[in-house]
């Protein structure tokens, strides 16, 4: 093996330099802040479960994600988390049980045993926060919002918000009596945005004319918040669920535009994504220049369902590392205060000096022999320097 | 399988809820400022990497805590970090190279396939602190300070540090001459303090009758400060590097003395601990009632010759979990604002008003609808109010 083997990481995973995390660091402290300030209460689920906690209910895709490792101790296979939003579901479920809402955040590494898109991250590091307790569309509004205040604190200055609800699909679905093999093979090719497939598909396999005119006209209705308008003409006469979910779109859309005027609203009624997990409204934001959404999130009732506890739930998280890359770097500081080298009594009152001065917030580096203090004295534009017997802090040459 | 079983986590994996997960952020943070305002630089290694890079030149006990796992990508073999000390080490060596000192810090979670003690934890918080590229004395005692105030703002009360120099032992087998399976042998009886049985394996294994005499007095050199003078005069005669390692401890147990009057300082001059890794000075600190050492540490040069540059290198690790259950716990403050449910105009006063208390670092926790805020209300000492066209905030009654 060679040196260079040695330095390599796996393609996907990556090291955080001091200068990233710093900033991550600190972002991480602004967004926990942000969610402790609307009552969000932080959990830190562990980094390993059984695949049967941490898989149950969660479909195919989760479970091709998770590293999966034998507890020595057990037996029983563990799974290193691959989402933490089941996680606190169980924690709702079972271990922090509120009667009403509970609102829980969290911030941690998980792990993808392949990279979700190409060139991404197999590490990312998970923040989030998710609404238990509550099914009004209130809670929607209220996670959603929080999304986008997390945005902007990351300095994302363009928001595009894309808005969905898998209830429109899923109920066109059962009106059209699709078994579940027809529901998973339209679902791919909504999710492929194959329009021509979708046409195709339901003409070969929905025989109610009505039904399959709503069908095909779901990839169509994708755009502003005209198309909600448009959905409701081409929908009057489709199932309730539907039109209940068209309803609260729109509620949420006029919500949103008071709350944050800036951010520019997407509808897209085809909308799929997390269609096995998620149960009601999904949501993603974007930002102009960055393929992959930055954060993205849903209602997903009924997960906790398998722990004993149905409970309605919403919430959102995102990658820590690829939002730290989107707002604008500090500038780096090098205003660190350089300690020199002092024994016997100048030593001792040396060490109560630079006490002083790193309780008030001063990085004080200290000299150390060997002249070893290279690139150390770079950070240093002061230095403690010793004057008529104090100790004081004066500008370096 | 049962709910229950659902429900239950892995021996030695614990997850975190908010009373503690608040405290244990706290104190994380509390503890990268004082490394930050050390001048060490933070870094987040990543939670798995290649075995070779990983595990290189650690020893077998890390090997056989390391989970491993297989990259689909590459093929090769995977391993989810044990130790995050290794990780920094070739970050020095390799990725953040600096000349002179190179102070780095961290703050993860680790895994191991087996608690190291007994009821211990598989899943510690790792936080400590590594400085690279100086070989004194001084930077040794720059991190054994950085050690002790980190266990000071644990609120850690009565810190006991033991201290040892694994050059002690290596100098007397390297000086009896004995070969790589007879230092194991020694090394394994010193571990376990079997001092009957150091006795007897000297006798039948070292023909120097001074260098045996040597060997036998090393289980008997322990204690407070007066066993270093009594090792002084025990070994006067023995090898220059024995006598360097006792003048280290020397000068620093009067340095320690000075700087922090209140630890209790003990010496174990047959201290091997971490013998296949640490090459100097080795520590840990205990306080009374809590049998594991709370943070422990030592010199480990040469670690970073694998990875193309050899290095001197100290530094400490601990573990977060354990080091919150020290402190004194803050009271729990149920110091929240409730905001009401408001629509239309009142709605939007509300919210400009609800974010302008948040911005001053308020928790407020907005009301929802289905009667849903059971709990929350208790942690809302006080709540908005409407009251002459203005929001402002009463006290609840």
């Amino acid at each position: 093996m060679t040196q260079a083997d040695r330095w390599m990481l796996p393609d996907g995973i990556a090291e955080i330099l001091p200068a990233d995390a710093v900033q991550i660091e600190t972002l991480r402290r602004r967004l926990l802040d942000l969610y402790h300030s609307w009552g969000y209460e932080l959990v830190i689920p562990p980094m390993l479960e059984f695949t049967e906690s941490l898989l149950i209910g969660m479909g195919h895709d989760l479970d091709l994600s998770t590293f999966k490792v034998t507890d020595q101790l057990s037996g029983r296979t563990l799974g290193i988390r691959a989402d933490i939003t089941p996680q606190t579901a169980r924690i709702d479920a079972h271990s922090f049980p509120r009667a009403g809402a509970n609102r829980l955040c969290y911030a941690g590494h998980v792990l993808h045993t392949r990279p979700r898109t190409a060139m991404g991250s197999r590490a990312p590091i998970q923040i989030g926060a998710e609404l238990y307790g509550v099914e009004s569309l209130q809670a929607d509004i209220e996670v959603i919002s929080l999304m986008l205040e997390s945005l902007q604190v990351a300095g994302v200055e363009q928001i595009h918000l894309d808005l969905g609800h898998v209830a429109i699909y899923r109920s066109l679905a059962s009106a059209a009596g699709l078994d579940g093999e027809q529901r998973r093979e339209l679902f791919a090719l909504l999710q492929s945005k194959a329009s021509a497939d979708v046409q195709r598909w339901v003409s070969d396999n929905v025989a109610d004319p009505q039904v399959a005119a709503w069908l095909r006209a779901l990839p169509g209705l994708a755009g502003g918040c005209d198309c909600l308008a448009r959905a409701r003409d081409l929908m009057a006469g489709a199932p309730a669920e539907l039109q209940g979910a068209l309803a609260d779109l729109q509620q949420l859309a006029e919500s949103l535009a008071q709350r944050y005027p800036a951010v520019a609203l997407f509808f897209d009624l085809s909308e799929v994504r997390g269609y096995d997990y998620e149960t009601g409204l999904v949501f993603a934001a974007y930002t102009p220049g960055h393929g992959q959404a930055l954060a993205n999130g849903g209602r997903y009732n009924g997960i906790g369902a398998v722990f004993g506890r149905n409970r309605p739930a919403t919430g959102f998280s995102s990658d820590l590392v690829s939002l730290n890359t989107l707002g604008r770097p500090p500038e780096l500081e090098n205003n660190a205060v350089l300690a020199p080298l002092a024994e016997g009594p100048d030593g001792e009152s040396l060490w109560r000096a630079v006490e002083v001065l790193r309780g008030k917030g001063e990085v004080v580096i200290s000299a150390l022999p060997d002249g070893a203090e290279g690139e150390v004295q770079s950070r240093c534009n002061r230095e403690l320097v010793l004057d008529g017997g104090d100790w004081v802090v004066k500008p370096r040459g």
